[in-house]
């Protein structure tokens, strides 16, 4: 595949520095809206893979973009392994059961991905049906840390008391939960790279609530984990893994450690400083928000800075760059706001 | 004064590690709750000089606190400058008439701390009078960010898409608005050292939702104008001063430069490392949860490995270090092992 994106994963030279948007296929997209209202809920969208793969395709009809990401959502594992899951409209994600004991934990499914979660396994395949031949899809999971958060806390939450009483009070508890996801991430991941995807990403989405040693004991160590079960169980593909911890740039050293090809940053940390603390392929950073609230010009001259920052640090050089937001693309972002972003990183970066 | 807290302030040595907790007057004591009962509301309670003294000498009562800080709010100054500010029951403070325009900004009074808060000043007053005389009083203000993220969110907010607005579209009006902020920040800092206070603190609770060159054009900088006024107005008094910036791990290199004392920093970054990314004494930094979740033994392990980390990063020596949460205590917090921490913090500091 001749895709920058998958060069700069691969440590080769591109010709430009590629760019995908967390959350690329979402609220913001007018034609995103539509198909959404005509699935009913969001969980129905994730399970429908004709609507899926519609909403997969419709940012990258609309923009340049240089990668796609299957469209789903983080808590369909816990979903396959027996919770019930449901969205409230304007709400965030809910278990209605969530975990609260080790019975609870004991009677999590093993989940067997290619039947639990098919209509996965049905969207990547029609992806690569319908996606443009040099545009790489990536499929991704929760981490086990950021599942076991919304398993344990039945939803989002403000100070995370539910789970961080599982970490100080329960934590052998904790690792055997932590354990059982972790091989039901891998397993699902294998199953996406064996349905076709291109890449994988790792979301710690909550990985940021713990203090060093917490999380270096109960999200690292789980992602340190996955990433070698799929690389046991997938050793011809070499599928390229990223991992994304937000808040995680106190910690670029330790996630330095993984085995994977690239780390994800948010935008508080300047890139040409994350440069600096590890050797991976770094993906981000802008802030989301810059794509609700600011004009094409400072758009221009953000992303300017940010690509500066980079090949400032990394001696001139600008491969090892993957372009992208710190965090998911916001319902508010401008679409045009979007092009511009994209023209801006493609003009900027062209070798 | 006789006070380790002051010693470790003024860089000298220590008989052990003080320590102290961010919003230690609160609602995790019951005698707390009582008072804030009767005083019918937070902003009463705030407002009152007696029910405010009573508060703030409950945890220094229950506790071996090294430390006392004045009961009150940051939302104190804009109220003061003239915004109506209601707290809901359940939620948190709010402005009624959010700033929307610089006609806005224009129509801010400039504030006469004796006057315009004079019930802070009574309340510093009362307590210098009541306060154990070995016990320092912390007098603070939030920082100018941080007020103007309340200003114009009208609340806390999740993604700050409104001043983020005037982050990237109207950056020389949020400077106005800044300078204004800066000046009445520092003038209330004044009045308080005037009125007694032993220390002042800068809370920056929302600076960590920037980038970093955002924060050093929006929060560093207007930090450094308050503590060059504050200084310049009182060359007197040497009154230490401590900035805390949430989430500002990634940035310590950056807040090394601030002409202040201290730096207090969450729990998300391990102490060890901060130490040796800045030569301020270092306050903090327990994740606050901890105080909620767990039980003495663990509060003793987790508390020891803090004073480790911290000793082994600073040559064996314990002293340059003040003990304190990473985020203010939380309602659920048990009051026994708030005990626990104090002594432990005690005696395995203890030279």
């Amino acid at each position: 595949m001749n895709s920058n994106f998958i060069k700069v994963l691969n440590q080769q030279a591109a010709s430009y520095t590629p760019i995908w948007l967390m959350r690329q296929a979402g609220r913001y997209l007018p034609e995103y809206r539509k198909v959404r209202e005509k699935a009913g809920s969001f969980l129905n969208l994730c399970k429908n893979p004709q609507l899926a793969t519609e909403v997969t395709l419709q940012p990258i009809k609309r923009f340049a973009l240089d990668a796609s990401i299957m469209f789903s959502d983080i808590l369909v594992i816990p979903e396959a392994m027996g919770m019930h899951l449901y969205f409230n409209e304007g709400e965030g994600p809910k278990f209605s059961h969530p975990i609260k004991s080790t019975l609870d934990i004991d009677n999590l499914k093993v989940i067997e991905p290619e039947i639990d979660l098919a209509y996965v396994m049905q969207t990547i395949r029609n992806l690569k049906q319908e996606l443009p031949r040099d545009i790489p899809l990536i499929g991704f999971s929760g981490s086990p840390w950021t599942l076991a958060c919304y398993m344990i806390e039945g939803g989002s939450s403000k100070n995370y008391e539910q789970i961080k009483s599982w970490v100080y009070q329960h934590p052998q508890q904790l690792h055997i939960l932590l354990e059982k996801i972790s091989i039901a991430v891998a397993d699902y991941l294998v199953a996406q790279i064996k349905a076709g995807v291109d890449t994988i990403m790792l979301f710690d989405s909550w990985g940021g609530v713990l203090t060093e040693t917490a999380f270096q004991q109960f999200s690292h160590q789980y992602l340190s984990k996955v990433i070698e079960r799929v690389k046991m169980s997938t050793p011809e593909t070499n599928t390229p893994i990223i991992v994304f911890t937000k808040g995680g740039g106190v910690w670029l050293e330790t996630l330095d450690k993984l085995d994977c090809n690239a780390l994800g940053i948010d935008w508080t940390i300047d890139i040409g400083k994350a440069r600096q603390q590890t050797n991976k392929i770094l993906q981000g950073n802008l802030d989301p928000v810059i794509l609700s609230v600011a004009k094409p010009k400072e758009i221009y001259s953000i992303t300017k800075s940010i690509i500066e920052s980079y090949k400032i640090a990394n001696d001139g050089d600008l491969n090892g760059h993957i372009f992208n937001l710190g965090h998911g693309i916001l319902p508010s972002a401008n679409p045009d706001n979007v092009a511009c972003l994209i023209d801006t990183v493609h003009e900027l970066s062209k070798r």
